[in-house]
């Protein structure tokens, strides 16, 4: 284990019906919300009248900035900064999953700057000033909800980084799993391959002896595999919590605490390719990780033993480390699709020929230099067909 | 999994070498401080002066508060506040284990009041307002530097209750797995068992559906349980690590989120015996808990199967489930017992005809209103030989 420093402030409210305290939380803070929202079933499903009534009914002066795309552009925050400043907002209202909230953590720091943004997300520029943000989750995954990662697509140049400011802490989380039984079965198992992609990206980064991180980060793909029947049941009031604060923990901080790498390498990987092809996150995690997981299996094999065993079981004797935990990772591969995900880069419509110019680009961006073209570029075609 | 909030601001920092941070946290806080420590090893080894000059080289008043006893009084604490006020202390540094943090805690909110300090553990009044604290901690077990938990005894009651305010939270935890390589194998056990004792009494609270709270604490149990060589290996710094990181996440409140009981039972009825006899605290659990569980055991064994199968790998074929879990229950006895820990109450030199007053004072104290008297003498009679 690494020395390390921990420090996570949000304030987490979980369980059914908690959004009702939506209200009570944002008017801590002012008398002008802007809430940021999807354009989709948010608003079909009366979640976003019910916050505007409960923000309302503390005296607030509601604004809105709904249509954020997944994979929000740096146009949306461009424009929510200036609503922000506009209407003098006091606080940002989050209404929606890792897409929703990372744009409003950018629009939260944005509004204090009339600049260049993307300076946040090239190294250029750091945020020490943001508006609070009250993060409403509805649907799980992406962690957002408890950490500082913003996540923006610049559409312009076709690049897709994070920032990670210590202002970028949404104040309070609101995780009511009742919001989350309308996503619909295939996002739900993007969100369960996000977070099982979470865990691994550090419990694979090669440190050792984090036996306490490690148990957790076995805990969380545990929890996630055997709550799976929440595709079948997406009603299921209990698996869908159980998912949900298993999504959280997955990337609060916890994990990483202590461990090695600063960084997540199959996620800058497939970074790259739902910025160009607008793939969904965890479909994209559910085609990559496990090709990349294939790579670092064949350099260290031990840690993909321990894996195999503890999450499915896998009887190493008679087996080298390394078929050990090739089947390991079959069998998460196998949960991903069994799942809906897709297996393959081809079923995505990505052309072949543009892999090498994303096995490049992915070493190009802030967090993808540490990786190798022609390793990205392998990884890639692993996973083509 | 019932509904929840969570939320912890304390900062940690983690790792052997992070004491040298300590003056550049306290004096984030001002200019005077008051280092609140026990009566031995801490001054012996040179932690107490290393820590004073880290506080003087960043230009700070330091004053002394030392002579913190285990099971800490509240003579003490009226001390602590009678220095905070009349030397203007702007920052309490807490150098010790979980007595003197606590010690601390307190200090630091009755910094602001010159009335009875005991209302505040008897729930007559609540702080709302403290000094902030700084947390370096030198045995690790109690979990107390990341938590509001703080446990006072007051010894012309012989009372021994807690408080839990919210401005309790130590602004910064220290934990330098360094300076833990000098604590004798005796008092780390304590904290082993401390640490396991924390995340069992909510494991066994009667919560159901709360998977990845479970996997948390079963964690939390192994890691103990594989890192206990430093029992042996006093110097062996990546087992005093993990030991540490798992005390700390045993009581950070994740362990509890979700979960039913809002009291711990086992800490409850252990609390009467050492605030009476002067027992070490994890000590008295290695005594009373195994039998608690025995008796809740009886009434459900559902869970302790669970238990004794991830924990301790015993294979609940052929057995009944009442079986099973009392398997668990016994080999974590043994494991307590192997440690060096006392087995039984007579061992400490408790008068059995004690007992019958000493169960009904469990009950009579604030957490402990759930409890039966009955069945506390049943438990109190089952550790006495």
């Amino acid at each position: 284990m690494n020395n390390f420093e921990f420090y996570n402030p949000t304030r987490v409210l979980f369980g059914p019906g908690q959004v009702s305290a939506a209200g009570k939380h944002a008017s801590q803070y002012g008398k002008r919300a802007l809430i940021v929202t999807t354009r989709g079933s948010v608003k079909k499903l009366g979640i976003f009248d019910k916050v505007k009534e409960l923000l309302e009914k503390e005296g607030m002066a509601v604004y809105e900035l709904s249509g954020v795309d997944p994979n929000p552009r740096l146009s949306t925050v461009y424009k929510g900064a200036q609503i922000c400043r506009d209407e003098k907002i006091d606080v940002v209202v989050a209404l929606g999953g890792g897409s929703v909230i990372d744009c409003a953590k950018a629009i939260a720091f944005a509004a204090f700057d009339e600049g260049d943004l993307w300076d946040y997300f090239i190294g250029k520029k750091a945020a020490s000033k943001a508006l609070p943000l009250i993060a409403v989750l509805t649907i799980t995954g992406t962690g957002s909800e408890m950490n500082t990662n913003c996540v923006i697509t610049n559409e312009k140049t076709g690049q897709k980084y994070a920032s990670h400011f210590l202002v970028s802490f949404p104040k309070v989380a609101i995780i009511d799993p009742e919001l989350h039984k309308s996503v619909p079965a295939y996002l739900t198992a993007c969100g369960m391959t996000d977070t099982i992609s979470h865990v691994l990206e550090k419990y694979f980064d090669g440190t050792e002896n984090a036996p306490m991180q490690d148990r957790m980060a076995e805990g969380v793909v545990l929890t996630v595999i055997e709550n799976e029947k929440a595709l079948k049941e997406p009603e299921n009031i209990v698996m869908r919590s159980n998912l949900s604060w298993a999504a959280t923990l997955a990337l609060n901080g916890l994990n990483d605490a202590g461990r090695g790498r600063n960084h997540y390498d199959a996620h800058t990987i497939e970074m790259e390719a739902s910025a160009k092809y607008d793939i969904a996150h965890g479909a994209g995690l559910a085609i990559v990780q496990p090709s990349w997981l294939k790579a670092l299996c064949g350099k260290n094999p031990k840690k993909f033993v321990q894996f195999a065993k503890r999450v499915f079981n896998i009887d190493p004797d008679g087996r080298t480390d390394l078929e050990t935990g090739l089947m390991g990772i079959a069998a998460l591969k196998a949960k991903f699709t069994e799942w809906g995900m897709p297996a393959t880069l081809k079923e995505t419509g990505i052309p072949k020929d543009d892999l090498p110019a994303l096995a490049l680009s992915a070493t190009k961006s802030p967090e993808g230099t540490y990786l190798d073209v022609q390793e990205v570029l392998d990884v890639l075609n692993d996973c083509y067909e």
